[in-house]
């Protein structure tokens, strides 16, 4: 007989262990492994092209023109239909994306590594908020941003990563969270500290002062620069309690605006899918919920090893952001000890007495108390080529839990 | 007969009112009023060197070394004996000093300009914790350091602010609390933001790349660098408020080691001292409470108008610095309400669902409720020549507001 609570503090002990660590900056075609000049990453469980939905179809149409792969929308459509291009869900690949979460060849991304178990996890880098690729707008500014980032940001953070040293992307995140941050829709306090930590790399960089002068105006100007930095982090923490056997810890929950996912560890690399859930939210003037595609993204990695929305208590200011009040903040917070295995040792919350966020989804408590993970993220049009309309609170569909429950139960022989 | 209630509320509106920016940094003798180069200001109100607390005398000593009228400690001490040199308090010269508060003609100072009022305030740049001049501290690493702020850092600052334009204080500590500040003992936030406004003109910058590493490095190892550029916005807005015939409203509170002093609105320049209190704190390693000096600075301008201790409920995490559980903290700001003439419009407490702080001290409220105000603050070894020793809260003595309201019904004939 398994003994599931055993199992389950070893995975959870795992999150809790972990010390991700920014170690580099490469391109995505040269350090995820996989990769091929033919290959597009994208967020959630995997998904083919006619079932995707129009923000990820956006960004691919994007990502295959910035790739010189096609010259417009119309030539990317039919090189997207045509069975040549390989697409793959970004945690096939080590990776994560926030939103429609297309990676492709030629973008810096950044490269963690958990130091305590030594695998390695990958996400891109954020381009801000409105129009952008991941909301799956594809205008002309898009791919200049996206060359930009290809040609001046990647190679900068790079070389001031060589100079500064390795960053502890764990402590960041724990300061973050003392900052008012969770790490997932708020990320003011997170993209500072990570700037001022890089800053003197910068400066003492090869690249000349405009350009330098340009990373700062860039990374100053969007306060979501530290999400995708903190995501890598998470996919980091989180994959490593991967194979856990008889583990009923979710290790992944991933959306690619079709279809909601979960991987649970002690059920390996098996996906547990249903529709992807509609979103609560707060719109930009002149959008509402009827232009909203379902909820989509990677970023959903925080939740899973214990921050965003698991964290809002830490962060009422984000209220303004996606809704409702600081109280409904800290209540989010309180459920979702219902549902985890522990309190976490570092991400802590300081309006709680500095109580460690609940970490580590249990499958079992989900289903037995009928709370579902919180989670907070960003809206994006429905339609591809528009870009973000909004910011809510989601759930997972009770569907995906129940499947995996089922399958925990016929793995190991449990009546 | 005076309205009372009427001068308190143009009292607390021109706090509210007001918008101090910076405009510049300059050299204390070519922009403080009145300053020459034998003049020594100080925090707190006017005291005498014989009558002066240790770390106040470390300061001074420091000073006179720094600006090379005294080659050493003995002839520091003569010098101050002497009669040569006029100390003044730096609140008679539009300007404020955290702790000892020394400032002398070679030191850059932060210009900052009420924008709705016109009138300006002056402050030293923050030099990091421990062996600090502002703490009494003047070893050989003090004096060198304050060399290469004069040389580097405030050189530096000038042409970056010059370049990134006027900088917006009060929206910087609007935000910082919103991220864990509460703009006194608690500076992580506010200095992120600061560095983060400035970089783009620290890179554009004329300086060698060397040095502006340096400087980058200065800042992010010291986050209470915010300290010194939000308490002349404090000034500037406290001192907008001085002289509104008839108000109670403290527009100044202060002290220099020895005495506490408050200044009323409605009773102009006048000072209204009493011996400073000791301080309930947590120690560095190595220290406890006999070898504290008692409460000293003229940071204490933060909670004269609504922020720093008033604010303690916008920065939980400040309980590990100064002592106390996050319950206290929150019971801070809430009985600041009792003594308070309105909630600001601008520093709003995330937590109690954005409340305004508490701001704008009536002296009648204190002496009817017996609660006083408070503030958070470091502490000093009463010793010259040591530095900080820990942080903590304490309260003014209840004589300055006793004494004050008696000069009140003095001064506007009340029985």
């Amino acid at each position: 007989m398994v003994d599931i609570e055993r199992a389950n503090q070893e995975a959870v002990q795992r999150f809790l262990n972990s010390q991700p660590v920014l170690v580099g900056i490469g391109k995505a075609l040269d350090v995820i492994p996989g990769m091929t000049p033919k290959t597009i990453l994208h967020a959630g469980p995997p998904v083919t092209w006619d079932r995707m939905s129009g923000p990820l179809k956006g960004a691919i149409i994007g990502a295959l023109i910035y790739e010189g792969l096609a010259q417009d929308e119309n030539q990317a459509i039919e090189l997207a239909s045509s069975g040549e291009i390989i697409f793959d869900s970004c945690h096939h690949h080590n990776a994560v994306g926030p939103m429609a979460g297309v990676t492709s060849p030629s973008m810096p991304v950044f490269i963690v590594e958990n130091k305590t178990y030594g695998n390695k996890a990958y996400c891109n880098l954020n381009e801000g908020l409105g129009k952008a690729l991941r909301f799956g707008a594809y205008g002309e500014d898009v791919i200049k941003r996206l060359k930009w980032m290809e040609e001046v940001l990647g190679p900068a953070l790079k070389e001031a990563l060589s100079i500064v040293g390795e960053i502890d992307v764990k402590n960041l995140q724990v300061q973050a969270l003392m900052m008012g941050d969770e790490c997932h829709n708020r990320n003011r306090a997170g993209t500072s500290l990570f700037l001022r930590q890089i800053a003197p790399g910068l400066v003492k960089s090869s690249l000349p002062k405009e350009d330098v002068a340009k990373v700062f105006e860039f990374i100053n100007g969007n306060d979501h620069f530290f999400l995708n930095l903190s995501m890598a982090a998470c996919k980091a923490t989180a994959d490593s309690a991967k194979g856990i056997k008889g583990s009923t810890m979710v290790y992944t929950m991933a959306r690619n605006g079709t279809d909601f996912g979960i991987r649970v560890s002690g059920l390996g690399d098996k996906w547990f899918t249903a529709p992807a859930e509609k979103i609560r939210g707060l719109y930009f003037p002149g959008f509402g919920p009827e232009d909203a595609n379902p909820d989509i993204g990677d970023s959903v990695i925080s939740e899973t090893i214990g921050i965003g929305g698991f964290a809002m208590a830490a962060a009422p200011a984000i209220v303004q952001f996606v809704g409702g009040t600081v109280k409904d903040a800290i209540n989010y917070t309180q459920s979702m000890y219902e549902i985890t295995l522990t309190e976490n040792n570092a991400y802590r919350i300081p309006y709680l007495d500095f109580k460690g966020t609940p970490t580590g989804i249990d499958i079992r408590k989900v289903i037995e108390t009928g709370i579902l993970p919180i989670i907070n993220t960003g809206i994006a049009h429905k339609k591809p080529g528009i870009g973000q309309v909004g910011a809510g609170l989601v759930n997972p569909p009770m569907k995906c839990f129940e499947d995996a429950l089922i399958a925990f139960a016929e793995e190991y022989n449990i009546e």
